[in-house]
C-alpha cells in the first residue's frame, strides 16, 4: 500500500480563511491576497501582523478552523486505498498541538491517532507522496511531492500542483467518490 | 551528519519512576518489577491499573517527570556531533503533547522546536540510528536500532542494547563528555 503524507494548515484546515473572516468582523476590511507571496500573514496590514501572530499562538485558535472543501470525502476514500499520515509541522505553535489533534478527530473520525504526527520538521518523514503548501516541507522529500495551491505559493514553480481536493481525487483515487462528484 | 532518533519515555524521561514514587506515597507499597514484562503498568496490582492509566492520561503528568540519569549531558554532546531528533509516540495521550514539549524545552534547552516530533507511529520516520525502549518502534526502522533497557523489555532479544546514557556516550561520542565521565 502506497503511503501519502498530507499536511493540515491550508491543505485540509483553513487558518487563513478563519483569520480573514475574523479580521473582516473586527476591522471591516480584507487583507490583500496579492501581497501574500511567501506567507499569508503579510497580506494583512503591517500594524496588525503581531496581533495576527498572537492569535495563531493562542490556545483554541486551531481548534475551530473551517475544513477545506471536499477534503473529508476525498481523505475518507484515500484512507481505504493508501496508508495515509496527517503530518503537521506544528511544533512552532505548541498551544496548537492538542487543538490539532481534537480538530482532526472531530472532522476526520476515520483516522486513528496512529496516523497523526505533529513535528518540528518534515525532513524526518518518508513516504511515496506528500501533499503540502510549503516548499520547505516538500523540498527534502524523497517521494513524489505535490504543492497544494494557496495564495502564498502562487509564484512557486517546479512542483506539480493540486489546486483542490477534487483534483487530488482525480490523481489518486481509482474509483470516484460516490455522491460528491460533479 | 548522521541522524539519531531518540525516544522520550523510559529513555530520557522517567514516567515509570514518577509513578512508582507516587504509588509508594499513596499506598506504601512498590510494584513488582519482575512482572513488568511487556509493560511497566502491569507491575502494579490489577485493581490499581485503571487508576494508573488515568494518571497517564491526565494533563500535567508528563510535565513533571524525572530526567533519566546523564541524558542531559550526553544529549548536549550528541547534538553537536549528530542531527538529533526527539521522537515520542505520544498521540495515544493527547493531553501529554504540550506537557512533553514544555518538559523538553525545560530540561534540554539546547534543542529547538524543529528537532521535536510527537507522533502516533514511528513507522513514518527515518534516520541512521534509533534509541528506543519498545520493539514496536524499532522493528520497522531502516537504520540501526538500539533497545534502551527498561524493566518491561528485559526478556527481549535480537537487539543491541543501551543500558544507560554513559553507555550511549561510549557508542556514539568521539570525544568524552567533560566533567561528567567517571
Amino acid at each position: 500500500m502506497k503511503r501519502i503524507i498530507i499536511d493540515m494548515d491550508e491543505v485540509i484546515a483553513d487558518p487563513m480563511g478563519e483569520m480573514i473572516e475574523w479580521y473582516k468582523k473586527e476591522y471591516g476590511a480584507e487583507p490583500d491576497k496579492t501581497k501574500m507571496i511567501g506567507s499569508w500573514v503579510i497580506g494583512f496590514p503591517e500594524e496588525h501582523r503581531e496581533m495576527i501572530m498572537e492569535r495563531l499562538r493562542s490556545p483554541g485558535f486551531f481548534r475551530h478552523l473551517p475544513v477545506m472543501e471536499d477534503s473529508v470525502d476525498v481523505l475518507r476514500e484515500l484512507n481505504k486505498q493508501y496508508e495515509v499520515f496527517i503530518v503537521s509541522a506544528a511544533m512552532e505553535f505548541p498551544n496548537s498541538l492538542k487543538d490539532k489533534y481534537d480538530w482532526l478527530m472531530d472532522h476526520f473520525p476515520f483516522f486513528t491517532w496512529k496516523q497523526i504526527a505533529l513535528t518540528g520538521s518534515k525532513d524526518l518523514v518518508f513516504g511515496d507522496y506528500m501533499i503540502d503548501d510549503h516548499v520547505k516541507n516538500l523540498k527534502g522529500f524523497k517521494g513524489k511531492p505535490y504543492l497544494f495551491t494557496s495564495p502564498h505559493n502562487l509564484t512557486v514553480t517546479g512542483y506539480d500542483r493540486i489546486n483542490n481536493w477534487k483534483e487530488a481525487a482525480d490523481i489518486f483515487l481509482k474509483h470516484p467518490i460516490s455522491g460528491s462528484r460533479e
